[in-house]
């Protein structure tokens, strides 16, 4: 299997089914979804996870509910649909592209909400079907944009993961490295780990090595010392939510390569679809930030070492300002130092 | 039990007996050393860990290796008890507390070089017990001088265990947390893991537990976040060495939290004492850093987590510049601001 062929989420037998991340590498395996509810808590679980993929799975989590509801009388399949749209957007808070996706779902929705519920329930589908063939396009642009700004040779540092898996396919940030790479360019990627929940050991690190791409494995405190002895040459990592000035919300740690990046003039780079761009957030101080199940950092899984009695912390993201942005990867191009002018221009506001 | 009397290391029945850190806190366990090769393994084992801890234990290990060789003709003693101490140099690179604790075991057996071996092996063993006791007494001076700077209230960041177990007892960084609780002062400690071997979720966090100390557990990677909102109002590690114009080897990710605490204006106190200054060494980057086995960056204990085939780094300890540094905690005062001229004058050079 060749990781640009991981189908992090796929349609199948009227049901959605997404790739279990919380067992990976270990396991790779299936689970399918049937319910706005379902998915709502596959989402708050991390079986999938990486804010486009929420995103798309949230658009899917309404089509299946519009499905589940499409024997009712017109009324209550709008009051149930509403209802199955909000426990979506319970889900996470951080990621904005959960509520872009979940917006554009009722978009469709008001515009042919006097038709039937089953045909509303197809056209509901055929959205979130158009949603992650979208989500694949836009990377694969993103991809090529990015793919210029790195150079032969470059090791470029990413943070969590930003991959086919926290996407439709090909990825936000490895996609910008899947791009460089079938562009001929010899590139080699540093994964950190990150804690809790290790998604840069277990996925960025086993997506890259479906791809051949070379890949170091370092902790999340390893990348001063590496970028010290001159072993970083670019940061790319993706996003969560960026506010209209430019802010960054990204897994918990970004700021901290973020800071130690402009310390060593590393440039810093946020792979970023414009679904993942909040206008209506001034800055990043505005942004959500999830705080976790202290659980999370206790241990892994049910592999507990903390000692006992010890209170806990568990923001899941933080917050890098606009300065620290060397340049934001869009399906637009490359916005070079982010900011409210920008950004207002890229959505010709 | 109160962690103030964890006993770290401790002499029973004519052996060293040292705590099992790699399996705290889930488990509380002694190992017994009888040779300098025994106690070398126990320290490349991180069996004991922390600079001052690794000095007292090397000193014991001369102590044992002389017993042990006490019964040879003064000759073969002399060559094998080299031997021993040669073996003892090559356990750990960094900790410069090692080679420091070795001069000073040679020093003592010098000054009685033509005396019976089993004379040579008392002497050094009354010098191996009182490197111990010395390093409790400037835990305590130390201490007194650091809780001076912290203020009540005051919520203060540690990286690693520079703690009772770090040393031979009260620990240099947590012994000023102690000292300033000792001394009435309210304040809460805030624990990092740090990866991979997870020092502060295990040893810090169960050493402040013992004490009554409030004591909060994050990953490493939450610092910035944690600084940013406002909820560490300084910050306090240990060190392996300190080069002689006052760039400071510490745990891997020590230098990330000093460039973060630099960025928000939060002091970074050091917690040194002068065993652990080399002035031998001009600048950090002519300190010797380890690098470890990468199966500890792979998962925790025999638990593995990253995808197969990923290439690891695993440096253990990185260099923080003096310029980051706000002040050097030593038993004969804190030294603000470090740099060559203060570090001569501290050593009357």
């Amino acid at each position: 299997m060749t990781a640009s062929k991981v189908e992090t989420l796929r349609w199948r037998n009227n049901q959605l089914e997404m790739i279990d991340q919380r067992v990976l590498p270990a396991a790779f395996k299936y689970i399918a979804y049937d319910s706005a509810q379902s998915v709502a808590t596959g989402i708050r679980d991390m079986v999938v996870r990486g804010a486009p993929a929420i995103g798309v799975a949230a658009a899917y989590g309404v089509a299946l509910e519009a499905i589940q509801l499409s024997r009712q009388r017109l009324q209550d399949f709008s009051t149930n649909l509403t209802k199955g749209i909000e426990t979506l957007a319970q889900s996470r808070p951080t990621a904005v592209n959960l509520f872009w996706a979940l917006e554009r779902m009722k978009k469709k929705w008001q515009s042919i909400e006097t038709e039937m519920p089953n045909t509303i329930a197809d056209e509901l589908l055929n959205e979130a079907h158009a949603i992650m063939n979208e989500d694949i396009a836009i990377n694969r642009t993103m991809g090529a944009y990015g793919a210029e700004l790195l150079k032969e040779g470059d090791r470029v540092l990413t943070h969590c993961n930003a991959g086919a898996l926290a996407t439709a396919g090909h990825g936000t940030a490895l996609g910008v490295f899947r791009s460089a790479v079938e562009a001929g360019k010899n590139i080699s990627v540093i994964a950190d780990e990150p804690r809790p929940f290790l998604q840069g050991a277990r996925l960025t690190a086993w997506e890259m090595v479906q791809e051949n791409i070379p890949v170091t494995l370092i902790s999340d405190n390893m990348a001063g010392f590496m970028m010290n002895t001159g072993e970083i040459d670019a940061v790319v990592v993706g996003t969560d939510r960026v506010a209209a000035n430019g802010d960054v919300a990204n897994k918990i740690g970004t700021y901290m390569v973020a800071v130690l990046a402009s310390r060593h003039n590393i440039p810093f780079y946020v792979a970023c679809p414009l679904s993942t761009i909040d206008m209506s957030i001034n800055d990043g101080k505005a942004i959500p930030i999830e705080e976790r199940p202290v659980d999370e950092v206790k241990g892994f899984r049910d592999y507990h070492w903390a000692a006992e009695g010890v209170s806990i912390r568990n923001p899941a993201f933080d917050v890098t300002p606009a300065e620290l942005v060397t340049g934001l990867i869009t399906e637009q191009g490359v916005i070079k130092s982010p900011d409210k002018s920008k950004l207002v221009a890229l959505f010709d506001l």
